[in-house]
């Protein structure tokens, strides 16, 4: 860690804080230029964090030296790890394509809606009983007894399940239904929640907040796997920006980043990525030409009816033609469906 | 509600629209022009939303003419709603000034600090017993033994407290020993969260998400009140932009355009909406000359040593000052201390 | 384009404002709702924007039906526009690979670079002779003498070549020696720049500015086209986020949406758009997957040493290395090289 | 400056580095940590800056400990600079009010708008001949003629004139006319224009860019320093960010931030900082409590018909119960009008 001191600060401003630096038991440095006092810190930077030296007032600023996670990362961890979901690897060579309704509706809706996309070659299915709206007034998913009929689909379709868990007091019946749990973008950083899902032994999809920045998605991350849970999932589903003609700014620069620093699986959602249904099959080879592990799509048997995210869901038979347009393009960068 | 239909979109699309809008209680319009169909739908646009017309494949775009809250409007409730924190009132004439350290971190430290903020003039008392921290390193609240300690010492000063709830299983213990609960910016789209302090009785301070819009503010809000509980101030606080000299850019804007829409208080966190110290007065009194009804302001008696928070925070001798150049600007935009 | 007034309007504005709307030529609509009288304007909504509406203190928004461009649509123009290069086709079924230095530094350099960018299979060269930096005191290019060696590499190796100009009063000096003349981010909205480009007969890349919303950056189109200049591709390059992990935000969402509503050939800049060397080649791979019509990559023969975006650019060996990786990927998406 | 090497960097990186830091002029320093290998230097980092340490494959970051301005800075001038515009004081106690229309439209609307900006106290006139507009069918200035109108009301009325100038081949004209130029948002980083500017010896007013970053645009102020001249007025007119309810976000962080940091006088744009009349007054108080030297306020003899910015102007009445308002409040922050 490096501490810059303002070009003002006390004399003696250096020195304590050298002492503090070193009574957290790391090794001080001491570089006096003409211009700005700088000090330095070597050793677990962690600990630093610790002393918040940015609250003294003769520091300008402090400029970290290691990133701030640690269990996530790839420095600790070299070799990929590949989560298991129900069976379903994610993270190795074959891709994992999650797709489903964005809400489980009522069972017909739910089990249509699934078979078109295991029919078109989706190997894990995903839809919401716990659902996040923007507004009290939106439909907000049927909970326990939309669990049920997911169960009982996923069941009979032999195909694992990712549901969304919104708060601790769900957590127990959510998990044990669901595959894997999903934590949505409003809650990356619900630190209760983060926690209580990293005790339990359940894979995690954990997406990106809409405001998060890469960084602060490993942390939450960190936070599960220092909770005991090292079967995360990286989900990025774009991200808030000033542009209005998506709904959101879906950032793939994300996924080659956080294949170098982290040894976690990351895949895309180019519905929430996008917002619109004509842009989903371009982003979702552009996801995997990208160098994700596989794909979360929104797929209703009837878009035109959902009642919730209809603009960015897929038709059947959209989904069967992006399998089968994702096949060469997979083959391409060295993976299979 | 204006539903501008795609150039292409087949012959029978508008009348198949039209039946719903129809069958849903509105009153629907045709307007076919040369380049496009619009249709519109004259009535509750809440249900509208329900039918979430933009799935359909005809349907290029939604235009909503209506605010979609309902009970948080100026429209409804033209009066503004006066908050009665522990016997504090906020949204009236006198600006209501919330301050104290960002957490409780020993019953010392949290004494000394109220004690400076209440004798610079400060009538509420803000401190955390349940901190949101970005890493699962930091320090993250003593929790219910921090909330006996924030009790005791309001009592003891007779100030009463402000503090963060962020999780419904700790609602309880919170909301027995908080004169008012505070939603934080990374929870305010907690939705299951924002029901379950809807349910109480106790009066909330809803702080604006980083990356939450005014419409979606204002929408946390509305699930607050259609829950039960109208006892709400909000709260500007920042949000993420693209500039890093600042942590967050405080959006004062809101201010009015809150004002000019709902009926609620709204005060500004000028700690939070900037993170630096030296920025805190001013961007304090910009925010009582844009109309906020109060102050949130972080002060602790030694920030070098925080815990958390410290560069954004207040020395005690500060705070004085500042509130002492608060008095004639409140004079001169008709408001007092 | 739909008005919608203000609850509060007086009761005459309505009549007032239909017949502005009447006599501007449009068909005029009057849709008195229960909470909002609402207006409508039939007809070349470029006609009404002239009449500034959102300035009648009775009207509380202003909503568009149509896109405010006409002749970059692909409404107008459904065919894709191919653009011509030197030679070099942009836009159709082959990818266009510009390829070079951020700036001539010296005949060596661009020639050892340039003549790698070819080896690899690039088709145009890029470099630049006028260059944009933030501070005042960074190398900003070797003008006129830079452009000169630009063109006698350019001839010599038989690449035409594009290259930026940043002012009108170098446009006729610049449009000499280029084959396409490149229009900066920064000065994507600078309209006297765009009008006399437009007057140019030459082929223009016209990246997106940093903060411009799609529709911003088709207007800019428009300008070039209203001027008379057709021959124009876009460039996805990167826009400005909260995120800082990477130099940009690569919005490859803009291509497909692009795509749909302009005949005008798109292309990516990976390297801007990330910022970084490690993350090109994936971003590469992601712009042609999802739909570019080509690429433009920054590689200079000895990166550590450049003058200028070392940090994005390629190693020539590594831009070997992408130009065989994208060769299967192109044909996936039935592209060729 | 200082660079932090890759754990993965070959081991005679540091050596090779630390020798270009040497031959550079600056004092290297080495630090080798357990986890990264850190180097320092220190000395004048512009010229470092020009050395690019960041493009070595080595090197994973670098970080910056002076800003990297240098004439615009308060640490080398640390006395508040006032501008003379026309004999009118920018920066002193006095608050400078810049008022006036959009843009000059005929003889009538400026004098009528002018005169009453100044019968409620504004000291200098604004509107604009060369206006920048985003779609290429807007009405985009009168040019020569406008300007000519302006300077014969600006006489007429005793009001020192600011006015925009968008392009270098306009400079001569402008300069000619005008009492201080304006660069635009759009053009902050237009250098070609700033570099020109620079060398007139008008005064400036440079507005911030809609997606830059403060220190970004301290570095175009530099420009104009470095140049020759001096007599710049920065002006914070809003940025971008995802909120949509207001055109812009009016970032007042930026006035105390930047009077910190710079000699140079800053004034508030409310009416483009927010886009919406009803808030201007309330954001224009604010600016100045934030401790700006002057506000830039739009005023129209009749927005509802102003052919530009019609609805963020204001109405002459709501200008003249602004500066009624305006007075207690400066006076209160020890200013006066």
């Amino acid at each position: 860690m490096i501490i810059v001191l303002k070009p003002d600060a006390p004399a003696d401003s250096a020195d304590r804080l050298l002492e503090r630096i070193s009574s957290a038991g790391l090794k001080p440095l001491h570089m006096p230029g003409s211009e700005r006092v700088v000090l330095g810190a070597l050793g677990d930077e962690r600990v630093l964090a610790e002393l918040a030296l940015d609250g003294d007032p003769a520091v300008e600023s402090v400029k970290p030296i290691l990133a701030p996670y640690k269990l996530v990362s790839r420095e600790l961890h070299p070799h990929d790890t590949v989560v298991d979901i129900g069976g379903v690897p994610v993270g190795g060579e074959r891709l994992a394509v999650i797709a489903g309704p964005c809400a489980v509706e009522d069972r017909d809706q739910l089990y249509d809606s699934a078979l078109a996309a295991k029919q078109a070659g989706a190997t894990l299915l995903r839809a919401g009983a716990y659902k996040p709206r923007t507004s009290p007034y939106g439909f907000s998913g049927h909970g326990p007894a939309g669990l049920s009929i997911l169960r009982e689909v996923a069941d009979e379709l032999g195909m694992p399940v990712v549901t969304e868990v919104m708060d601790t007091a769900d957590l127990s019946v959510v998990a044990e239904q669901a595959d894997a749990l999903q934590i949505g973008a409003r809650n990356m950083q619900n630190f209760a929640l983060l926690r209580a899902v990293g005790q339990t032994r359940r894979p995690v999809v954990l997406k990106r907040g809409l405001s998060a920045t890469i960084q602060e998605w490993l942390l939450a991350a960190e936070y599960l796997l220092s909770a005991g849970n090292d079967q995360v999932v990286l989900c990025e589903r774009g991200i808030r920006t000033f542009e209005t003609a998506t709904r959101n700014t879906l950032d793939l620069n994300a996924v080659p980043y956080v294949k170098g620093r982290t040894h976690l699986p990351i895949i895309v959602d180019p519905s929430h990525g996008t917002g619109l249904r004509e842009l989903v099959p371009a982003m979702a080879l552009a996801g995997v030409a990208a160098g994700a592990d596989g794909l979360m799509i929104e797929v209703h048997r009837d878009p035109a009816k959902a009642l919730s995210d209809g603009a960015q869901s897929l038709y059947p038979d959209q989904f069967a033609d992006l399998m089968r347009r994702l096949e060469p393009l997979a083959a391409a960068v060295g993976r299979s469906l």
